[in-house]
């Protein structure tokens, strides 16, 4: 065991999810049964809180307390969007100098990983001994060297939820319906929809990754085929989708409506690319209801949707972090490894190998047509989003024999 | 017990709810416990169903099958928009006659409760016995004559869920968060928003319904004042807010904003009215970060956020309604009664009592300023959202002391 003595420090980096407080917990928890562990910190609101010493006393919290946050969505001690700069990071370092802070583990993204690099580098510069940990989290899923991260399948979860609702209600009401799902560079998030599917003829139907280039007649032509097929279709659209030269579709549209002269149209709106693309479906395919839903912050925070997969998970890698650090005098960005069908461990890997880099969906998750997922997929997705994940049922009744046959004449 | 012999005949009007099936099941199950009955009939698309005969017969479907329907969101046997005329209810009444239909079950709202009505009247006048019973349902809770009805209580735990999400969120990374809720003419949904709070600076801190005149002023004004007190702020807003003369709002302010030369806004956008009030609240208060989701169809059909209460009471209506039918040989509205908190009762109410009639929420539900709920509401709305309503915790840590203290200079 390591003999470093002195304090915790956790801080989180990004967006908020579901699990996100199990890493903290994990962390706080797990730490708190090492001796040369004195006091643990958190970090309120990630590097603005560190840089203002605006840290909370988590060695003088119940566990009781602490279990019940961990089961409470997004980030208890707070987030920032600030993306700290390299002097900043230096900034930091003196801080938690300051604080005899030994332990540091920053909860976050690959940005986050980022800053555990350079607040690492910049402690070994000054000889001053400090273990450094970064634990992933992510709802895009979109960290190398991570099977998957926490915080997706239970985003994942919610998506998939959605869309297995929606289509319930696309079977009830027929027509078009396009849900836009967060996730800029990578579909693994609106990938997830295609869990929603029980019967052949569910939908989604079209699943539109930012992983391929979107071509609007390509997209009308696969909806009308659809709709043709089953008299109904339900789509699956990222965020992120583009045109060949990576511009945005959502300010391509803009453009393209405008030049057709359809009236400008708002860019903030949340709902905009949703709406240009039922635009596009009722201009080429001539079908007449078309809704689509933008579903925005709630599919990252929404309470009471969570893969318990997910939150275990985001529980022991906040624990293999201490570990690490506490056990193994390690540094370095804790990664999980799928061993099993279904099961994980976890290793650490460089900083290197996180920091500030993107993964996208591999090629075999993605079909030929660039317009759904593969199989392959379905085997990887299907086991983060949890147990109890609830399947749809439909009547199996036969038909009645017509008396009147009005609708025959 | 009422010796007419026969089939049975359900069919189901209007949008889905996420326990309308228990309904439908009730039914079903409970109509074939009585020996007059010989079929049980299902309408597929509602009024299209029964104008073209096209029936499901479930007396051949397994009681398991129709038990795992039941928990199924969204209407197994289809809906449709279709209001029918005078002159097709009449059609429908003939359809009724040449299946030797003698209980009919309308599953739907105050609309459903009209075409009741109608059928019932033509049977009557052709001297041909027939019991019809309209089984109420709605997520907007906008049915005269009862304390509440089936849907609402399920639809209400999505939107109280996403806003304590939401709210975590805003909490984590602070600013103004807008939730655009479903309800043109009843805000019922909308308030349930309130559910979500816990701790006394939660959200949401602001709730616009369409009881009450919708002044963009008075809203910029409310949005800073929590702004100011919390540094943050989260507003449920129903879509069918509007001004003193009734024109909605999201139509209104398109037109202010061209006036202010804002360029035009796309009409049929679904993310509009957040949109709109996003930039109001920015251009009047000068908060940067605003965000607005508007929530959609989600609402309504997704799958696994469900109240038991409301699927019970949902299964309830069902049966009863094959009661005040079979048993008691009575035509009208099943009513849900409040007797105990909490507990219900049914009763049978004349069609005319819920016809065309729309409910909207009653005074002592909303404030005096017109921008939230009262307690009446949330003693009348917290049974409805069903048992295991997740509730968010916080950490509850002491403040470490500051060594550097940059922040203070």
């Amino acid at each position: 065991m390591g003999k470093l003595e002195g304090n915790v420090l956790i801080a989180q980096g990004g967006g908020p999810t579901a699990v996100i407080n199990q890493s903290i917990v994990g962390v706080a928890l797990e730490a708190r049964k090492f001796p040369q562990v004195h006091r643990v910190y958190g970090a309120r609101h990630g590097v603005e809180g560190i840089l203002n010493e605006d840290f909370l006393d988590m060695t003088q919290e119940t566990t009781n307390n602490l279990e019940l946050v961990g089961k409470t969505p997004s980030s208890a001690l707070g987030s920032t969007r600030m993306k700290p700069t390299e002097d900043q990071c230096r900034q930091m370092f003196k801080v938690l100098r300051a604080h005899d802070i030994r332990y540091f583990f920053f909860v976050g993204g690959n940005d986050s990983a980022d800053g555990c690099r350079i607040v690492n580098d910049e402690a070994k510069k000054c000889g001053y001994e400090l273990r450094c940990i970064h634990v992933p989290k992510t709802i895009d899923n979109d960290l190398p060297g991570n099977d998957h991260t926490p915080g997706f399948g239970s985003a994942g979860r919610f998506v998939a939820s959605a869309f297995a609702g929606a289509n319930l209600d696309n079977r009830a009401l027929s027509g078009v319906y396009i849900g836009v799902v967060m996730g800029r560079h990578a579909g693994f998030l609106t990938a997830m929809a295609s869990l929603a599917k029980k019967y052949p003829d569910d939908g989604p139907h079209l699943i539109y990754l930012p992983e391929r280039t979107f071509d609007p007649e390509k997209f009308a032509k696969d909806v009308k085929a659809v709709h043709d097929k089953y008299g109904r279709c339900v789509i699956a659209v990222s965020e992120g989708i583009h045109d060949e030269s990576g511009v945005p579709m959502v300010t391509k549209l803009m453009d393209s409506i405008e030049k057709d002269d359809h009236g400008n149209v708002q860019l903030s709106g949340t709902g905009a690319l949703g709406d240009l693309l039922s635009a596009i479906v009722k201009e080429k395919t001539g079908i007449k209801r078309v809704r689509s839903d933008t579903f925005g912050y709630i599919q990252r925070s929404f309470i009471g949707c969570v893969s318990d997969i997910d939150q275990n998970e985001a529980r022991e890698v906040g624990e293999k972090a201490v570990h690490f650090a506490l056990w193994h005098d390690l540094d370095g960005s804790v990664a999980i490894t799928r061993t099993g069908n279904y099961s994980v461990d976890y290793s650490l890997q460089p900083f290197e190998n996180v920091a500030a880099q993107t993964r996208t969906m591999e090629d075999e998750f993605i079909n030929a047509e660039g317009n759904n997922v593969t199989d392959a997929f379905l085997t990887y997705a299907r086991p983060l989003v949890g147990s109890g994940f609830p399947r749809p049922h439909r009547i199996r009744a036969p038909k009645v024999a017509k008396i009147l046959g009005w609708g025959d004449e």
